[in-house]
Order: structure tokens, then sequence, then C-alpha cells
């Protein structure tokens, strides 16, 4: 849910690559043709989906449809953000909703239609894509920090209720610049201080979630980070 | 805003109190009614508001005629929980919507119109009250601690943006059963088997709260734990 | 433990104000005359006492002297830091350990036999002074930041275990540069910039300390952090 | 470093069956000798040293011998652990030291000519193994507990120092029983009530060392928790 940037695609691919059948979805399905094409050139198997993952029946159709016409969900990422940047006295009402709403909101809904029908067979796993403003309020980002942190919680809170059910909830908190034309525009002078590696390359987070999916459950990981080498190493 | 419940009409009556003209807001201003009396009756001044905390228009005009009729804000707190327990699949969207707004949507639109008064002003103190549920997720509180940890960064984002200028932010992080009827009756076990002082008294944690207003801005507190002797002390 | 440094000195001033007999310690006891003198001019009483507090026998000495010829403790602070900075491959195994023997081990001897004391009595206030280092492990200061997060650790181990006996275990983090002559010469560039209310007021940061105290114990405070208005606030 | 407890042995078999060779250290080199077998017959090559890892001129003597050797050191994995349980009052002097000696000395010891060796080559993964209560401070376990919290706060400032210079310094948070003889005896109930894989299988921890050791350094990991899936998810 919310393929399309940069880390989604990567993950859409590398399962495809493990063999895996892949469901990408967002709210315009048209805009994930080239990622369905490209999985497919590659050999992979890959269904397109637009959904507006911000509303309640559109995701439970959408989870139906995957079950019934598709097979059981084994991995759901929930991978969509809102990063904007807005001083307190700017944020109007309706920004902080609906950032709240895409980065928070949706993510409860695709948690909740996939626990559904996970738990009952005791076993998936699901990711809730966290980012530095998961773990720390930064002036300027309040409605951004401020949903990033009540995704960490319902992950926990999610944790909690599914793991001893046998499902794997993971929140991998991003912590830096994931490489991208738009970090690469926005950001030159980062960029152009930093080695090729210096950024986050999605294809090697995208190892990291495979991995994940791969433990054991007699020793499950709920959390990490995920960060370039340059960057300083704070607490979660 | 969000007086009613004990730990608010406490601050109420304590800020009265030390001399100050209180304004308490809730939904229903006739519920106020009875703090009111007591308020007066012990001398101090206070002034009641209905104010549903969601509404954009009536935070902004609660805010604009306190300023204009009554006088500059000293102290803002933010007291509205929502404390209710599901699983997460009997967890409805409306749910998970409602509890948000209240819990922390309201948070924002008082916070936001508190720091449009006082950072021009360069003093005064904004209170989020924060709960266990702010730091942890729990099973069966999704909802709650989704909003609660939106709160708490909220809170800090509001910490890094306004600090600087003056505007001292606190998130008292209230951990434990407070002392109220509903406590009473809901954990009668609990509350038999500890001492009088086993459970938080809420003069005691206004104490807390005038304390922290009284703190010199060479030294503040942003965050702090509140709980009773008997509760297990946890990390943040 | 460990007056002598502004922050220990303030304190002993401040509860010496609040009516208290005072008793202050460190290494050289010939080095407290001066804060003696103070203390007593301005009508307070006040003992001074010699001790290595990395010491056990010592440690045990003191604890045992002051119980039988002055009174029962009431506040007891461990206030020893050792900030030094090197670099991990500089830091001889001696310099580790002897910032660990001031800041850490010496802070365990003094709870204990704290503790020990006041255990059995049902009541007493601990403070271990924590630091940023306490929350962060910094580059170029390993071992201060070791010392801390064990002190850290102490300090909620003892609150687990001692907490629901009575005893108030506090550890207030100091997270900014405090106003010594020390930080004005080392930094002064940082002294420039700021007002003089930028850095933290040994005076302000003892009213913190002097209020927890008072607390009640059915809305105690473990943890807080205390820092000028212009630092930035992070996470716990 | 500290190879001979379950993790370390599984550790051990686990990196001399992706090739590498394999050097094992221990107070006591004999009592490896059944690992160095297990390791032998299986293919792998293994050395073994006996090396009192809280004896600086014995690390130093150790890393020597290895570089001159054996080879360039890839991975290095501190794993001694000191978990005994103790009431404050019970805990002597000797004993806090004697367990801070062996969890975060020997830690920092091990790290330092670690990272001695690996920084100038700009490469070298080195694992510093966490516990519970590198997070918590728990009652009865004020020793432990202090010394895992220095041993975290030492690898996050190596992460900081080191980071940028090419080592990956990762502090994996072990949080659970380990499935091992001792654990089986002493925990007799808790067994009996999970199945197989409720309890930390140590192979399937070394799959998660592994993996993080082959972590590209545009996506490094420094702090992840491995815990059985029945195992309650906290924070950090």
């Amino acid at each position: 849910m919310g393929a399309g940037d940069s880390l989604g695609a990567a993950l859409a691919r590398r399962f495809a690559s493990e063999g895996m059948t892949v469901c990408i979805a967002r709210r315009n399905a048209e805009q994930l043709q080239p990622l369905v094409d490209e999985i497919r050139e590659a050999g992979g198997t890959v269904h397109a989906f637009g959904c507006d993952a911000r509303k309640e029946e559109q995701v439970v159709a959408l989870f139906g449809q995957i079950e019934k016409e598709i097979g059981p969900l084994a991995i759901v990422v929930f991978n969509i953000g809102a990063n904007i940047q807005f001083n307190v006295r700017e944020t109007t009402a309706q920004k902080y909703y609906k950032v709240w709403e895409m980065a928070c909101f949706a993510g409860f809904l695709t948690g909740r239609e996939a626990a559904r029908y996970m738990a009952p067979r005791g076993q998936g796993t699901i990711f809730f894509t966290g980012a530095t403003a998961s773990i720390r309020g930064a002036e300027g980002f309040c409605a951004f920090a401020g949903a990033k942190h009540g995704l960490r919680s319902l992950a926990q809170s999610m944790a909690r209720e599914f793991g001893k059910q046998g499902l794997h909830i993971v929140h991998p908190v991003i912590d830096g610049p994931i490489d991208t034309p738009f970090v690469r525009e926005r950001f030159p002078e980062l960029v152009a201080e930093r080695p090729a590696d210096g950024l986050l390359a999605p294809d090697d987070i995208a190892d990291t979630y495979w991995f994940l999916h791969t433990q054991k459950r007699s020793a499950w990981t709920f959390e990490l980070d995920i960060r370039p080498f340059l960057e300083v190493v704070t607490n979660f």
C-alpha cells in the first residue's frame, strides 16, 4: 500500500524476484504501469490496484478482492508518507488532518484489514514503514511527526495483540535521506558531499525488509533503524 | 480545555487559589456550573465557556474572546482524553477517528491558538497532559495510544519551535490511575488493595503543574512522569 | 555527596535555607570551607565531611556517622560527575575505569547506604543527578556516557525496589550548560551569544530539586529534564 | 569474545559455515574444545584462545596475535554477560564491580582494540550483544542492568565515532529467554507453557547477526530487538 515512491517500488521488485505474487496499490492505478511493466519484464507476477487508502470501504474491498481472487496474503507493507513542512501557526486544521489521514489513519485501516485475514491463519508479516519523525517531534514537522508517532504506536499495539497469534509486525525506522530524484533535486549540496552510498539505496533497504520476513518466529524483530553509514546514530 | 474530569477541576481550583483568573471550557458549559460555584465560593475568579475543541472555528473564537474580554493568557492546559478500549479488529474507522479528533487534533488546535497569542509576547506556559499510552502502545488501546503519541509529538514539535521564543511547553506523563469516582467504581480491587495515597490525587498532580509554571526559564522541564509511589517506574 | 561544584553548592544553600541541617561531603573537606562559611553566614546549619565516595568503607562510615551523630537522613543527593572527553582509541583502560568509579560506582555506594537507613523508615528522597550523557552516547564521551547510563539504570532499579517502600528516587537530567566559571571560560562564544538566563542557573535547578522533595507520594516524579529555554528539546 | 554460552557457540558455527575463519575466546580455552571439535567436524576453520577479557594486556595481545598470525578481523562479537540477581542492599561493592568489569569494561577493551585495527581499513562489523537489561533497570538486577546500560552507551558512542569511518557497529537487544539447558532447568514452568519456538533459538538469533553483517553500508542497522513471538513487545 503506497507503492510508487522509490522504496515501495524496490520492495515490489524484490518480493517479486523472490517468487511472490505481488499486489501493488496506490490512489491512481495508472501511475503504477511502469512498475508493473518492469516487474513483468524481469519475469515477476504483479497486479496493480487503485485504492484510496484513507477510505475504509476501498481498503476493505481491496483486501477482500485480493484474498478471493489472488490468494492468501503473506506480507503486507504500509508505505505511505506525507512529509510536508510547516510551522505550527501556518499549519491549517485541514493540513494537519490530511497528513494524519494519509500517514496514520490509512495505516490503521491497512493493518486492521491485514490482521483480519492473517490472524486466523496464525501467520503473516505486516510492515509499517517508519521515519525519523516516528521517534522525534521536529520543528516544522508537527503534522508529519504526529502522524508517524501515531503509526508507530499502532504498530506496537498490533504487535502486542497479534504477535502471540503468530503475526510478525515490524516497524523499520528509515532514518536518513532515501536516494530518490526528489532528494537529489531538493538537497543538491547534501548529495554532492556524500559518496554514492551515503544516501539510503531503496534496494538495500529492501534487503532488510526481505530478511525480516524470513526471520523464524523464535527470534523476531519488531523495530530497527535503517540509515546510511554517514548518518549520526541516535536513540529510539 | 477539557475541564470537568477530576484533574481539570483540580487545576482550575489550584490556579484560582494562586490568584489567577481561570477560564474553563468543555463541550457543554452547563456541566461546568458546580466547578464554577466551588471556585467562586472559595473566593476565586472563574469564567466558563462551552467549546467543542475539535472545531477549529470554535477554538479560534474562544481564544479570541478570552484575549479580548478577559486578558492575556498566561497558562493554557489541554486536558482532554478519550481512553476507550477495543481490540484492533473491533475498532471501527469512526471510533479510531473520533478518539484522535478528541485527544490529538483538538490539542493541535488548542496549542496553535495558544501559541498565536503567547509567542509574540515571548511568555506563557502550555501544558499537554500525557498518559502511559503516550509512551507505550498497549494491546486494546490502539486508538487511544495513537492519539496520545500524536499529542506528545505535537508537544515536542512545539517545544522546539516556541521554546526559544520564550514559551514553556510541558508534557507531564500521568502514569497510573487517578483517584476518581470512575476509577473507584471500575477497579474496586485495585482501590481496595492500595492505601489512600496509592492512587494519583488530582490536587497533588496540580501541585506539580503549578510548580512547573513557576520554573525560571534558565531551568525548564519539558517532560516528566507523575505516578503514585506504588506504581512501577518505567522508561520514557 | 559531591558538593563543591556549583550545583552541589546551590543545593546545599537551598536545603539549608529551608531549615534543614545540611551535611556536605567531598574528597577534600578543606575545599568545602567557603561553602560552610557562606551557609553559616546566611543562618544555616551545615557540617562538612571529607569522603572519597569511591571507597566502600568511607561511604559506609560517613552514613553511619551522620545517622548517629547528626540525625536521620531526609534527602541524599549524589552529584559527582567526571565529564572528560577522549576518543575511544585514546581512552586508556585506567581512564575508562576512573570515570566509571567516580560517576557510577560511587553512586551505587551512596544510594545503597542511603537506602539502608531510609528504607526501614519508609521515607526519604534520593537524587541521582543525570546529564545529557545519561540518555545518549556521544562521540568523544564513551567513558562519561557509559558511567552516566549506568547511574541512570541504578536510579531506575532503586526506584523499582524502594519506591513501593516509600523512598522517592529521582533522576533529574541536566541537559545543557550550567552557568559556572568553568563553562564561561571554556565556551566564551556560547556564553556571549546567549542572554543571561540562557545557561542553567544553579539556584534555579535547586528550586526544582526542592520541589521534587516536597511532592506528595501519591504523585511522584522519577525522571525529568532540566534545560535552558534556548536548548533544543529532545526525547528521553 | 565470550564464546561458550549457547549464543556464542551458535554464532561461531554460523560464521564458520559461511566460510569464515573463526577465532573464539573465553577465559578458559580448554572449555572451548567441544565447540572447536564440532566446527571442525562440520568442515569449518576455527582457532580457540584463552583470554581474560577484563585484562587490558590480554585483550591487546589477543587482537595483535590474531591480526598477525591469522588475518584481518572482519567481524568482532562481544558476547559476555553476567546476569546475576541481588537486591540493592545485598549487592556488595565487589559484586557490583565484578559484574561491570565482565559485562561492560571487557566490552570497552574489546571494542577499542577491534576499532584500532578495523578503523584504518574502513570496514568491519562489531557486535555488542545487549539484553532487556540494556534498556530498562529492573528490580534485583541493579549491577547487571548498570553494566548493560554502559555497554549500550559504548556501542552508541562507537557508532558515532566509527560509523562514518566505515565500521558497522550493532547493538542487538536480546529480549527474552534463550533456549539453553540453564533456562530449561531454572524456569521449567515457563518452558512447559510455551511451544518449542517460544524460546529464543540461538541458531535463529545467529541468522540475524549474519544478515546484519551483510547489510550494505547505505542501509545499516545499529539497534534492533530480537525476541520470541510470544514475548510482549516494548519500547527501546
